[in-house]
């Protein structure tokens, strides 16, 4: 390399050596507490003597950065799932959609009852018509479409209750949580019961989470040629795995391949992915969200006497384990200071 | 913060400037070839061009950081396949034990056959044959047993040939490639039909991608829990997905849930990963590794004239499809100056 391109590079050097310089001067004075919506509490501290454990070179707990796996489920632990995962508004919102392109389907249980838009008959559907809706609304497409189809959805739908786009109701201190753990080296992936497409499709934007780090329930696909003759991929109905309860573990050792060190959620169905986060030995955290806040979000039991609900029960059973294998409970309304970021 | 801390940390950004002036004229002086191993030919140049085009910034085919995602085939694209893969080596060689702990297996074919050591006999058992052995050696136990048993089997087993381990066995051109895209931004996934959780044992230490990085044929597991109450995963027969031919794209979009913008394979498998590529639009790149070099390695085909074999048949439709959707051919003899890491 001939001498004035050296001088050039070392030129270079001085100038990044200069920013470097100001950035450190800067971070030292905007060095702030990372997780600022969460109150001082037991799970705060839990997560910061976790981080601190795993993160410091020498601590006997040390986790190596490539097996810094930590795993959330979305509905009700990242974001709003009352009054109705956010995924089942779309399938009910697009069912007049599907019906336009196969009439048919207007004079056909559960869809007629859809399209009268009569909520109190659509909130007493069985979970068999549910599935039928869910698979009407989420296959037989292509992909590109689909993916197409949830993008400008989730740009335009409105919750009832906040009147806000649903990936404004995301827990702010869940994502200073996901920030912070990134900042130390540790994988954030979603693992939800939820379609894995479907959440694919918004996760990077809303949560920082690119698609490939997003688990959930997944349907096959097929591989299929246009008349062109260029190739497409059609979701299919079929379920490949049902990433709920045992399916959790089981779609993260089919997708990621390791074990996570920390686990997220709120419901049974995220039980045995806490069970199996914690199993693993060495320093582990997992951590519950109860909602015990009704005036700023929802309450909803059985767990600690609040009332129950169909969706996302927190049971006392779950709470009992909870106390019994160390993992932490999140109290919503005493342990996050702000929940939303729109909060005042 | 306290102004002894800020100085503190300005003598700490004082030593890293003087590290980075080092490191930039060591890196001036040391700059080399990133693809030593390739002859300058239009394989190479073909790499070098589409990397050079898609990152850099403003260039009109330039991939953000995020999409850059490249798909490798395992099985002679980044290690030798002949005479037989690993895998079924691996399978073959677990039937003595298998027989051990389940007696009656010995008086039964293909078990028989194969524990009679008959090579003859061996090379003629039936695909039908081969999954039985497959199955029985692959599942049934729990995945920490089934990581333990590859993980010694692969540290130890000895390729009849180069009588080497199988693992010394990649092809140095195609880990200069994995490194050189990773250099430049790429995520490298292998894509295999070779079973995911086999692969993923070894891939970190051999190829430098991490587990959650292998997409291959997947099988189901089981959650459940042992006497003590403690949770494991075993392996469960049910075939999720077979990850060959169509079901590489499939398994690319379940698994990773982006299309590849880089693919390279070898046989008529990786076909339509190389057709959903390449459909992708913008700069695309699509190789295959042409076995035409039978002193260094192998050479088979039926593509131009090559002896036609069993495994990883590298046909001339194949070899035409290539001419006509602008892939490249990448000619072992031709394009490789040293085939593996021990060559003198």
């Amino acid at each position: 390399m001939p001498s004035n391109r050296i001088a050039f590079r070392i030129g270079h050097a001085v100038v990044l050596a200069f920013y470097v310089l100001l950035f450190t001067i800067a971070s030292a004075r905007a060095e702030t507490d990372p997780l600022p919506s969460w109150n001082d509490g037991p799970a705060k501290q839990a997560i910061v003597a976790f981080v601190k454990v795993t993160t410091t070179q020498g601590s006997p707990k040390f986790v190596p950065p490539e097996a810094r796996i930590a795993t959330f489920d979305q509905d009700g632990t990242l974001w709003v799932e009352h009054p109705m995962y956010t995924q089942v508004m779309y399938c009910l919102e697009r069912v007049p959609a599907l019906v336009k392109a196969k009439p048919p389907l207007a004079k056909i249980e559960p869809f007629k009852t859809v399209l009268s838009g009569d909520r109190e008959a659509m909130a007493k559907l069985s979970l068999k018509d549910l599935e039928k809706i869910l698979a009407a609304t989420l296959t037989g497409i292509s992909v590109d479409e689909f993916n197409a189809e949830v993008k400008t959805w989730i740009a335009t739908a409105n919750d009832s209750r906040f009147k806000r786009p649903y990936t404004e109701l995301t827990y702010l201190p869940m994502q200073e949580l996901l920030k912070y753990l990134r900042a130390n080296g540790y994988k954030t992936y979603i693992v939800t019961g939820g379609g894995q497409d479907f959440v694919r499709v918004y996760s990077e934007t809303t949560y920082g989470i690119p698609p490939e780090q997003v688990v959930g329930t997944m349907g096959a696909t097929k591989y299929g040629y246009d008349k062109n003759g260029k190739p497409f991929l059609t979701k299919d109905p079929k379920l490949l795995l049902n990433d709920n309860n045992a399916g959790k573990p089981e779609g993260i050792h089919l997708m990621i391949g390791r074990r996570p060190v920390a686990a997220f959620g709120n419901s049974p169905g995220d039980q045995q992915m806490l069970e199996y986060t914690k199993a693993g030995g060495g320093a582990r955290l997992a951590m519950l969200v109860l909602h015990d806040d009704a005036k700023r979000e929802y309450a909803y039991g059985p767990a600690q006497g609040l009332p129950a609900t169909k969706v996302g029960a927190f049971t006392q059973a779950l709470y009992d384990q909870a106390q019994k294998q160390g993992w932490t409970v999140i109290s919503m309304k005493n342990d996050w200071k702000r929940i939303f970021a729109f909060e005042k």
